[in-house]
């Protein structure tokens, strides 16, 4: 029998750079000899990666209590067939997006509401909770920018502006809720001085595991 | 401004000869002069069918918790999509499986909880009711033996015995919950014998629209 897993999430809007702290996350993870599984949400099994292609392609066609239910749906497969079956089997689980994103998303920035995003879930006995969720912050405008000099954007990513200023407040009223679980660090700063917080969120976890 | 249209779903187990009654309803409506959408569920939109889709051919990999996240999901974005706005417009709808089949399937078949899929929909803002619904109903066994003399089953309609005795009473619970909306016809009788039920079934609404 091994040792229950940690479960790790990355949080944030999009432009805070989390994908090159998501892979400075599992260098770290490597550097310690932990075995990890990386997954991301939506997504992270066939059927949710399916579905996450349904949501972003749907371009504005999809019903906002239709993307809560999948990306809630996409969730629940989640946690049954991979991140579950990893943390029982002693593996750590780093996920990019979790819970948080749906309350921030769906339930502050669609305005379904963040209570009731919450008890759909805990309806659907999700009951899961990362033991740290990394939070990267910046002020929205300054990662509309970032995101700009990117790609073409997906459909959540045109939303507009007051929809990612209500996403990123109710992403900081999470972190306050449960400051023992989410380490909020500031995504403005160099790249340098992010990976230095992001080393310091990690190590508690690090010495326990 | 035109009367709002009347809402019927067609409900019943495997086997029991829904498409055939579903065509003899829309011949029924047809001859009365009404105009409807015809539809169904899970599917009835793009999304919906491409969700239809996945569920059916997940083939026991998606659990039960997503599986009626799906369901509800689609259920959502149809109603928006295609029943409110046909039935605003004054037209009818006739729509093969509705709520009832998700409390039937996945509340009692799969054992998830009738009243949690109640719940689930409540919370979700689901409140659209079928003016007429028409659960044709037989003995398991019956429509278990229709149905194996027709072409490769689906997911659904491999499992087991139990399963459908338990979808089956609790279609009857609804029924006799809600005598005013939902008419029980014993469809384990002569074709001829049931579609003389059904057309007594539809004749209040039809006076009335």
């Amino acid at each position: 029998m091994s040792m229950r897993g940690k479960f790790i999430t990355l949080e944030g809007l999009e432009g805070v750079g989390k994908t090159t702290n998501r892979q400075f996350v599992e260098a770290l993870l490597d550097d310690a000899n932990i075995a990890f599984v990386g997954t991301r949400e939506p997504g992270g099994t066939p059927l949710g990666e399916s579905l996450r292609e349904l949501v972003l392609a749907a371009d504005g066609q999809v019903d906002d209590v239709t993307e809560l239910l999948l990306m809630t749906a996409s969730r629940v497969e989640h946690i049954a067939r991979v991140i579950e079956p990893a943390l029982t089997a002693g593996k750590w689980v780093l996920c990019d997006r979790f819970l948080d994103a749906s309350i921030a998303y769906q339930g502050a920035g669609r305005q379904l509401g963040v209570e009731r995003v919450a008890e759909l879930h805990a309806l659907m006995g999700v009951t899961l909770e990362p033991d740290l969720t990394i939070l990267l912050d910046m002020p929205v405008q300054e990662g509309l920018e970032r995101m700009a000099a990117r790609s073409e954007p997906d459909r959540i990513e045109r939303e507009a502006h007051a929809f990612f200023e209500r996403a990123r407040a109710a992403y900081l009223q999470r972190a306050s809720d449960a400051p023992e679980r989410v380490v909020v660090i500031d995504a403005g700063r160099s790249l340098e001085l992010v990976q230095e917080s992001v080393r310091q969120a990690l190590q508690p976890i690090l010495s326990e595991g």
